[in-house]
């Protein structure tokens, strides 16, 4: 197989470029002209550490290693445009399989409106998918970064917590899924492999107010840290709040662990974390429904710093795991 | 090892972020303001197929990624602007391993104008690199592609050809070299190890009227046919001017290679290859040596379709190995 020749493929499989990508795939780089401002970053999953073939499809594969950068950009609140994918060829994948990966890349870039640019596709020794996306904005205050609450400001996050961590558990111990419905092993089997960017909530938080977001990947303890540690400010959380995925906990109680590690330091939930004015509050979740997200109001920043997840027995609760190389 | 804990001490290391960089590494995604239009490129080096740590240090290891990215800007003649990393950190690679690859990206970017914007360092089973590269003009047409060259223009080629191929064969095979002065030696390798974008000369190329351009990045020849089938043009090169590095001839001939094979086939030499009218040819040497590089005339385009490189006997060279994956 040469590169050449799956590129022609993959070409062929792609819809034409939108007018602002003047040259895509197939010169030295892409030129694009972007409208204001760009927000841009890169995530690269690899296998045996973010994935494995044994229970992910490859079309699985390239649908998160996408969703997973786009993540990013709804945690800034850009639109999507431009995908750049590095992707490494093991002996074993054949240029059938490549293509199955590409496709769940181009797949989901279709249904989000990001256009694959360009790329470098290179045999390696093990199996991996890199992708740098870049966002666009009307000017840089369009995006919002980790760093603007202010003490006195609502916490809300968008959708569900601890599925992807529930997903993770029953795709390694199935016999976890024994005592929920198979539908619902589906599910959170689901947002372990096939999370979905939150394009859609994170325009409408900005557009309603908010001060800062993050996405949460590693976890919602550990991404708050980081938001707190860039806002200058301390966020303190109750976990009662904290809106539980169907069906995490009967498989935190099956694996004999306690829910909310699950949901608070279980990572690859990918929703948005947000600060905003108390006031926004109404807005910002009738915005967000209409987006096609519900929204939960699950503590506030004051003053200070940290993070504080507090328990109904009004313990602490110290989410475990998100500070590690990964 | 924590990813934060590298992550702050690389951006102690950095220099700050010129304006058009609002936000660097540590958000969500880094936001800039692009001048006009955008050339954005990634390559990925990987340990094992594009290098061997056994005789690459770490910090050349991270030059070569970064250096390697920047080529294909240079062959748009784009200035550069920002570059976002992914590492893979594989279990037998420290912190200060980390750090000395990162400086050999930080040194490169310095010196040629690059602002480390982001990027994603996660560990994995072997060590890559891999970087996108975003460079910046006034508008699409301020950059070369390689669809521009019109029958009967000049092609041209900057520097020394097959020192990067030879430099391979001694790192490989230190006896290679023993027919030849240490100096040189180490010239070669530096040409594998080191190689240096030609971002001036493109920029040289560009102002005097080239037509189309690419990096020499798989082998003369290879890349030769990549202009060629995108410009719809052939092209004939006289295998006489090729412009030989120093001592690649008796490399080649301690290794009982035709050193053509190595001048046309042998791929990472990173210089330019462009097409122009015939009538800017004085102009444009006079401004790349301007820029430091040389430059040579090493045959033309003409109609019809594809490349034929001729012996001096009047037979055709057949560069070999440039069409595989890789």
């Amino acid at each position: 197989m040469g590169e050449f020749e799956l590129l022609a493929r993959l070409r062929e499989r792609l819809p034409a470029a939108p007018p602002h990508v003047h040259v895509g795939i197939g010169d030295d780089a892409a030129i694009t002209v972007p409208p204001g401002a760009t927000a841009t970053s890169v995530d690269a999953l690899i296998e045996g550490v973010h994935f494995r073939r044994e229970y992910a499809g490859l079309g699985q594969i390239g649908h998160k290693a996408l969703a997973v950068a786009l993540s990013d950009l709804a945690a800034m609140a850009a639109e999507p445009g431009e995908a750049y994918v590095v992707l490494h060829v093991p002996a074993d994948l054949s240029e059938d399989g490549c293509i199955e990966l590409l496709d769940g890349i181009a797949e989901l870039a279709a249904s989000t409106g990001t256009t694959l640019a360009g790329g470098d596709i290179t045999r390696a020794p093990g199996l991996a998918v890199a992708i740098t996306v870049v966002g666009h904005g009307e000017e840089p205050r369009s995006f919002v970064t980790r760093a603007g609450a202010r003490a006195g400001e609502a916490l809300v996050v968008t959708g569900e917590l601890g599925g992807a961590a529930a997903g993770l558990l029953v795709l390694e111990r199935p016999e976890l899924g024994a005592g929920i419905p198979a539908e619902l092993v589906e599910q959170l089997r689901g947002r372990q492999l096939e999370p979905q960017p939150r394009l859609a909530a994170g325009r409408a938080l900005a557009s309603t107010g908010a001060s800062a977001m993050i996405d949460i990947s590693d976890g919602l303890g550990g991404d708050a840290r980081h938001l707190a540690a860039e806002s200058g400010v301390g966020l303190r959380i109750d976990s009662e709040a904290l809106p539980l995925a169907p069906g995490v906990a009967e498989i935190a109680a099956a694996a004999g662990l306690d829910f909310l590690q699950l949901a608070a330091g279980g990572g690859e939930d990918y929703e948005l974390l947000a600060t905003l004015p108390v006031q926004q509050l109404g807005a910002v979740e009738s915005t967000a429904n209409k987006a096609g997200t519900a929204l939960t109001w699950i503590g506030e920043a004051v003053r200070g710093e940290g993070v504080e997840i507090r328990r109904p027995d009004g313990g602490l609760l110290e989410p475990a795991g998100f500070d590690q190389l990964g």
